[in-house]
């Protein structure tokens, strides 16, 4: 699914203006863009990144076939020069890219395009769709992660993702923000993400009764054995039964159960009572895994009341981050280059403050304290400058220029690594195993104070002081003229 | 994209379960499993089903590849008879389904299975995924183009969908429940919708000037300019700039524009500002299209306001259904056959009332009043029941059984149709174009009060006697059990 061919998966208006390039000499016009975004879905203290793999994989694949440009003559808006050009269409420029799993904030560059207008502009739709739909659902599996702490979360939502796609490769970013397995089954099987799962309710009702639907399924699996208990009754019925199957059939084979699934109901309430019964029986070791409408509040509640929970099944609330379905990444022209290659910034202005955005071509450091190993803030940069690491550094706020602040004993990190140059992949894909031990390792140098659930403190993502005056200057220029 | 093998988009509890049949002799026992859901999205009145065509295209490709199969066996839970089994596995079912765009109800089916239990319980991830998400996307669209009344709605969000299927499928759906048409190429290119699309900020940002931007657009398509206003200041550059190039290109070979796109600000003040322009200009007939975090509430307030808006685009809203991007179909076990080919009703109990499943083999029936052809209730019988059209029908609400109604002067529909008989597809899909004239058909059927935005009317959903108190036998039955 992944190296399908998504070229159309395109807006119309990328077709509209290709053409308009074509025509009005502007193809070959290098430009730049940015993708970054605005607010962090939760309103959230950080984002996680995901998708990058995805698009490496378009932009490998981009081609327009015979069909596609048959449909597109259909339309007659476009021009048969332009339609012939299509014919070999495909990615010439560079893409940097911040890595997958990378926590992200809002207003930096997570990925910069500079190709000819035509390539650059065209890839937009899909871009942001992905990175989008996976920073979303990665972002979102990192705060249910966190309030489960030590114990384990598994995704479980495909029933409820929005189709096919959206299950399978959101699957992959819960994966990546730290979730230990998966039940979506292509996610296994494309990426190698631990799949899991047992039973459903309609098991159970399959056979004469809970007993015996129980016990065919110790027979089937005596090596790993959940049990769905609540069918019928959890208390009444279906931890007795797991009980009795557990002593008749796994006890004389030498075997311990895994544990019971407890999916409706009170399960802090629940959870209480049935560990008391199940270690009273002998099973202490047997797990208790909750799944029924969870996410980082409930879970966090359930911990607050002592709920004896081993590990969380997350479903809908994850896979559509059904508390802000919408991660806002945007993608905005930053900056041409003139005949001479030399680069000229870009800004599109606004009445609204937050949409005035960045411009130029730019470098991304993290900066990180020496003695710590936090990350201190981001800093944006134009693509010329470099920091030394061995001088003091002043940053500054950028809606608030007075506050500013000198650090020293520290280093930097540049985000941003080159992903493709002139058409050609530059960049070793990690596998998900590498991308999740990053992403938590990254997470790590993350403050708690930024990854608190509510009103958390906000990292800062300042401008270094000669891309503020170049902003500056050109808001100067373009308010005065109205 | 549709044509796909998504086989493997399953959760794993569906192959451990098939496996688990397989090995205890009961894959080809007969079960029955409903389709339905308890809650509308938005707390609406009425839901829009869509997705079956999707569903259609899954079963006929469903088949498991080598490598599938290989990675099963890597898992080291299924017998090699069943991995041997899973190579010819294939539906050789039936299944009933709701027309797609038919209005749809809490607790009733909206598609019926009936297979062998291993076929029958297998395609439920896939089919659980893609009617949730195709019916959340139709149900949120019809609001919006309902809000909007007769003016067209163009469905635009693909970059903030949940990935590209996502926005493909999600455009399908918009367009079927009312949009007009759509930003996203593929979905044009695949299902025959309209495709429109002109320009970003970007395209004006390329230009020397906003001026230029426009004149070029109009030298290139002059036969469909919709100029985007907003990217500097719409009253003081982007409306002049739109008429001037209008003056300048447009008039003297004889074309006229068709609108300007207004994407940020207040749209209700721009439109009105930009309407006495353009009016006063000679451009009476140039509309005016917003476009900006638009939903059902917005439009309708700005259509309180009197703002000059023709047509909306509606970005993520609409694709990820923002406000409740959840859409709870389940699929539940309801009966099975005996040897004798009797069937045998099966019930989920719950102690959350409203998590009891309705039991058995069903019919659908809309019933209709014959002087409005208004819906008057939808009534779930067993599959042997038939109404008698020429007689008094009295139906009963089946949580407050006193609550009774005789009705006359009806007709009947049945709601669910043959799709699958022995695994071959017995239904001719519709086209898009034949969903969505039925989808605004079936709609006008439905009295307002149930399409009300907020605290609508709640739309009948009865059973009929029969069929409750068979429920009730088997709630009793079971109950006592505890």
């Amino acid at each position: 699914m992944d190296r399908k061919n998504c070229t159309m998966m395109c807006d119309f208006y990328e077709l509209t203006m290709a053409n308009g390039y074509f025509e009005s000499g502007l193809k070959d016009q290098i430009c730049y863009f940015d993708v970054f975004f605005r607010d962090i879905p939760d309103k959230a203290g950080y984002a996680i990144c995901a998708g990058l793999e995805q698009v490496v994989h378009y932009i490998q694949n981009l081609h327009f076939s015979e069909e596609d440009i048959n449909y597109l003559r259909s339309q007659n808006v476009f021009t048969e020069t332009f339609l012939e050009y299509l014919k070999d269409f495909k990615f010439t420029g560079d893409i940097y890219a911040v890595k997958e799993g990378t926590p992200i904030f809002p207003n930096e560059p997570i990925m910069i395009v500079r190709a000819k207008a035509i390539e650059a502009q065209f890839i937009e739709t899909f871009v942001l769709s992905t990175l989008n739909h996976q920073s979303l659902i990665a972002t979102k599996a990192s705060r249910i992660v966190r309030a489960a702490g030590e114990k384990s979360v598994s995704e479980f939502g495909a029933r409820r993702a929005h189709g096919s796609e959206a299950a399978t490769l959101g699957a992959r970013a819960a994966y990546i923000a730290g979730c230990t397995g998966t039940s979506c089954t292509l996610t296994g099987r494309k990426f190698g993400v631990p799949v899991t799962g047992t039973m459903a309710h309609s098991w159970v009702q399959m056979f004469e009764n809970e007993y015996e639907a129980f016990k065919h399924y110790c027979l089937m699996y005596p090596h790993q054995v959940v049990l769905l208990v609540d069918t019928y009754n959890v208390i009444k019925s279906g931890v007795p039964n797991a009980i009795k199957v557990f002593d008749e059939i796994l006890k004389p084979q030498g075997h311990r159960p895994i544990g019971i699934r407890i999916d409706s109901g009170d399960v802090a309430y629940l959870s209480k009572k049935a560990r008391k019964m199940l270690d009273e029986a002998g099973y202490p070791d047997c797990k208790i895994i909750a799944s029924n409408s969870l996410d980082e509040y409930i879970i966090r509640d359930l911990e607050f009341q002592g709920a004896k929970i081993d590990s969380f099944g997350v479903g809908e609330r994850l896979i559509t981050s059904k508390s802000d379905p919408v991660f806002g990444g945007v993608y905005k022209l930053t900056a041409i280059e003139d005949k001479e290659g030399r680069v000229i910034p870009k800004i599109k202005i606004s009445e609204n403050l937050s949409k005035i955005t960045n411009p130029h071509f730019k470098k991304l450091y993290r900066i990180f304290d020496k003695e710590t190993n936090k990350a201190l803030a981001d800093l944006i940069c134009v693509y010329d400058e470099t920091i030394d690491e061995s001088k003091p550094l002043e940053i500054f706020d950028p809606d608030a220029t007075w506050k500013r602040k000198t650090l020293t004993n520290f280093y930097v990190r540049e985000l941003l690594t080159p992903i493709f140059k002139n058409g050609k992949l530059v960049y070793d894909l990690p596998n998900v195993h590498e991308i999740r031990k990053y992403c938590l390792d990254e997470l790590n140098t993350i403050w708690d104070e930024i990854k608190r659930f509510e009103q958390p403190h906000r990292y800062y993502v300042d401008l270094s002081q000669k891309l503020w005056d170049i902003k500056h200057e050109m808001l100067t220029n373009e308010k005065s003229k109205y």
